[in-house]
């Protein structure tokens, strides 16, 4: 089985608990990692694992396009590299989310046929299967059939993913009247309507969607432009982080509460590792010629083992080469 | 002291709903209220309340536009109608928003200088005032004047709602840096960091914003496009609902969760409370030349009367007046 390269500098937590989610990932999920990075950084921590020197770091807040022409030794170029070269399966990097995104585009190029990769992004929903949000910040600026084309990715991504038969795929809009919303929303819904493309690829088209359906099983893939997309998934985080603190400091203010809180706690466990962003197994770059996983920047090792499991399973189910066959040209 | 004037006929549970709103309003906060509608309808309910008459009504999902021109004894028209004649000093509605606005916008017309109307709707924010968020709907397209403009009436709102003394405003989105984003925020953000009116309007610009800041206390005030704003409402409506309820549903689990919970009610009721659309008192339309309160639809009689309070204080406020001093032509 081909390795996972693991962006070992990447992240707030890098590189100890990237190395230490590497390892239990060997040791739980049997798949085998290459940490990318700095040897004389990694040596004392990387035990058996091998090690893909690079002595380059992308900082968080670097630009991402210039640091990733600069900066041919990073740990986040060497990962690309590594994948474009056949000696892994996949990247993974809780670094800065644009070198990332550049890395993968620069090395890797895209798939015949995509025009722009976009980020897709689980977004946890109690109960059911996340909702497969894109493009969650790649593209800023979309024209309508960018959006035709996240939706066919979309409908791949969340097949593979959930095993969902047929995905449903809503345009994010202000109103479920195909009249509503942007000049952008309106061609794009024309376009979604009519497609043959969106069928192809394994997707049905249900209309718009709202914001309030998002965390909901209303829909399974909604697609939308970079902007919004990327609006929509930091609202929702600072959304449930205002509201789970405001609950926490409620169970702490008496001892009373604290001791109810902690009958609850069982209780509220599967709830909270559902929405819990380490448990969703991280973004995914879909477009680019290869595998490229985002975590979280402030991912633990628990986040890297599941960013490292779902490439892993992704890798597994040849989803480069669905996505190639959903988009190809005709 | 000038009446309210209530949409009897508008929202989800109108007019029972909303008529015990008014009566609550009247004991409770010594407003007296219109209530515009249907006479036999509301005669019954009415007890002392003034009725004015009007024969029509629109319906929830009837289009805004056609249906304000066409019904001009609408329950909607006619309570415009009473703000513009000096009847009422402010109209509420929980009906079709669109409607509402087009009914303010035709009938008390504009502000002089106000381009575009704009929804402005406080975010709970736990622990701290609500955030201002415009435009939350009325413009899906905007062009960056319009975005400082809403900066200025968004500013003058949160001082006279929230009593705050400089409102800190920010742009919303994707990055912090003022060259993330599309070209509309990009140029709108370099509008607002020079500009005289906005601190003559008493806002205070701290850049851009994401939507993780929404919820918080890091913003008074967040300004966006009515397409981007709408979907922010609902995202953060359907995340809200969605968590409460995986939580209630884990409280009721068991007879000992059950139990746990009941402990718990008193501790995270001012929560609850917080975040409960019917204690923000609706959402309001900045730069009409009038007082109008847009209520959620599903209000029950608490948000009615909070909706009247909050018009009754920014009447008694001139919030109007300060925002024609604010947006007038130089």
């Amino acid at each position: 089985m081909l390795p996972v390269a693991l962006d070992a500098m990447g992240g707030d937590k890098a590189p100890e608990e990237i190395v230490a989610g590497a390892h239990r990932a060997v040791a739980e999920l049997g798949v085998p990692v290459l940490l990318v990075g700095r040897t004389e950084v990694l040596a004392p921590l990387a035990g058996d694992l091998e090690i893909v020197p690079a002595s380059e770091v992308i900082a968080m807040d670097a630009d991402p396009a210039s640091s990733v022409r600069r900066m041919k030794d990073s740990s986040l170029v060497r990962a690309a590299e590594a994948v474009r070269d056949g000696r892994a399966s996949a990247m993974v990097s809780a670094g800065n989310t644009g070198a990332t995104m550049a890395s993968a585009l620069l090395r890797m190029g895209r798939i015949k046929g995509v025009s722009r990769p976009a980020i897709a992004t689980p977004i946890p929903v109690p109960g059911s299967t996340p909702t497969v949000l894109l493009d969650a910040g790649a593209n800023a600026e979309c024209q309508p059939d960018l959006l035709l084309q996240f939706a066919q990715m979309g409908a791949v991504f969340a097949r593979e993913r959930y095993g969902l038969e047929a995905p449903r795929v809503g345009l994010l809009s202000i109103g479920e009247e195909p009249t509503k919303g942007t000049p952008l929303v309106k061609e794009a819904h024309a376009l979604l309507a009519g497609s043959d493309a969106l069928v192809a690829a394994g997707g049905r088209f249900i209309g718009n969607v709202e914001g309030r359906d998002v965390m909901t099983d209303e829909v399974d893939v909604v697609v939308t432009d970079g902007f919004t997309g990327n609006v929509v998934l930091k609202t929702l985080e600072g959304g449930m982080r205002a509201l789970v603190g405001a609950i926490f400091e409620a169970f702490g203010s008496t001892p009373e509460t604290q001791a109810a809180s902690e009958v609850l706690v069982p209780a509220l466990l599967p709830l909270y590792e559902a929405v819990d962003p380490d448990n969703t197994g991280g973004a995914m770059l879909l477009g680019v010629d290869g595998l490229c996983c985002i975590s979280h920047g402030s991912s633990s090792a628990t986040a890297i083992v599941n960013a490292v499991r779902v490439a892993g399973e992704l890798h597994h189910a040849g989803i480069v080469d669905r996505l190639r066959a959903a988009v190809a040209p005709s």
